[in-house]
């Protein structure tokens, strides 16, 4: 019972940081994503699929949150672009005073995309802002089809489902339509794109999808 | 900063009520587990193999809890056991109040086996004691065989690791082997069963630990 007004406080304060994250974003014309998912639904591998795409001069860079170990920010640092790993040493999320200080001396007027990889653990993190421009929820088909209805919050706060895995659907009981209909019921119009980052299936939309939220973001800087 | 006085406190009053728990399991001869894991790890389909095989005259009873519906609920309701919902409303875990409070009027002398499901979260619930005997960590093969170094709190607190869909063996790029390993390091001794709630593969394993787990408690009781 005590504990609600203490949340909320702690609420209130990753907001108010949160937003001057989104303002510093803004300002540098940069566009942040906050790719959020159960552990192992393979935000990683999307990643490495995403930066192996990218050409050299891409003005991208990357934070990676884990409970502990730096395995991701070593996978991820090989295609050559920034990368630093939040180590949370058990917290179960990042929160935007955590992005605030591993920016560090990032010049972000040297930046265009910032991805964002959240612990796994498809709860907390929806409840808290790290100043994104949208959140990913990634989801592998061998999680189940349900997901949607059973964790509701981190569904309808994301902007796009990526179904991951789907070289996976003939060996697991999943219906890829029956994912969309429950994340349609928790998110009416949420944008759903299926991938395989093991055979590359779907990637290309997943890479338009990017494109056009980073021209936007391109044109919304422009118009500052 | 603020925030850790309070979570000892609140940790404090869970672990109060679990002590009690604790006694009244043990006064009744219950042995009671605690199933961990991430999302769609499959939980309730182990649950569901394991209640399955029990002849109509076993003494147990299931809680399940999830953050949203009642869905698992009612797929183990089916085998004619008594199961209750645990619906959190959101909360990351369950804890030992909801557990108490789940339990209402079952006639605790009457059962010698609780199987609780926790949430699907593989940071939270490993610090909510719920009186258990033991917490039962659940991992799928999916799901990649680094998470016991990058969820550590989970595994060192579990007794039982069951590696989980072992049919996707083929089709993951995941070595049992390197789990095993993984989970040693951050748990030393802890025991390994690899099942697959598909084709059945290694459930009379699973069946035979619980069994012996059982008996133990059944002289333990005895000894009283």
């Amino acid at each position: 019972m005590n504990r609600v007004p203490l949340e909320r406080k702690v609420l209130s304060e990753n907001d108010r940081i949160a937003a001057e994250l989104r303002t510093r974003f803004s300002e540098n014309g940069i566009l942040c994503l906050n790719l959020v998912s159960s552990p192992g639904a393979g935000k990683t591998s999307l990643l490495e699929r995403t930066l192996e795409a990218f050409p050299r001069e891409q003005r991208v860079a990357v934070l990676t949150g884990d409970i502990q170990t730096d395995n991701d920010a070593v996978r991820l640092a090989r295609f050559g672009f920034p990368v630093r790993q939040i180590t949370t040493g058990g917290t179960c999320h990042l929160d935007a005073r955590m992005v605030d200080k591993a920016l560090g001396e990032w010049r972000l007027e040297d930046l265009d995309l910032l991805l964002i990889e959240n612990v796994g653990n498809l709860v907390c993190p929806s409840s808290y802002d790290l100043g994104e421009a949208a959140k990913i929820v990634v989801l592998s088909v061998a999680e189940g089809e349900e997901k949607p209805l059973k964790y509701p919050a981190m569904f309808l706060r994301s902007e796009l489902l990526i179904l991951n895995k789907i070289d996976l659907v003939p060996y697991v009981p999943f219906s890829l339509a029956k994912a969309r209909e429950n994340a349609q019921l928790v998110h009416p119009g949420i944008e759903t794109i299926e991938v395989s980052c093991l055979t590359g299936e779907g990637l290309p939309q997943w890479q338009s999808w990017l494109e056009s939220r980073m021209e936007s973001s391109r044109k919304s800087f422009a118009a500052i």
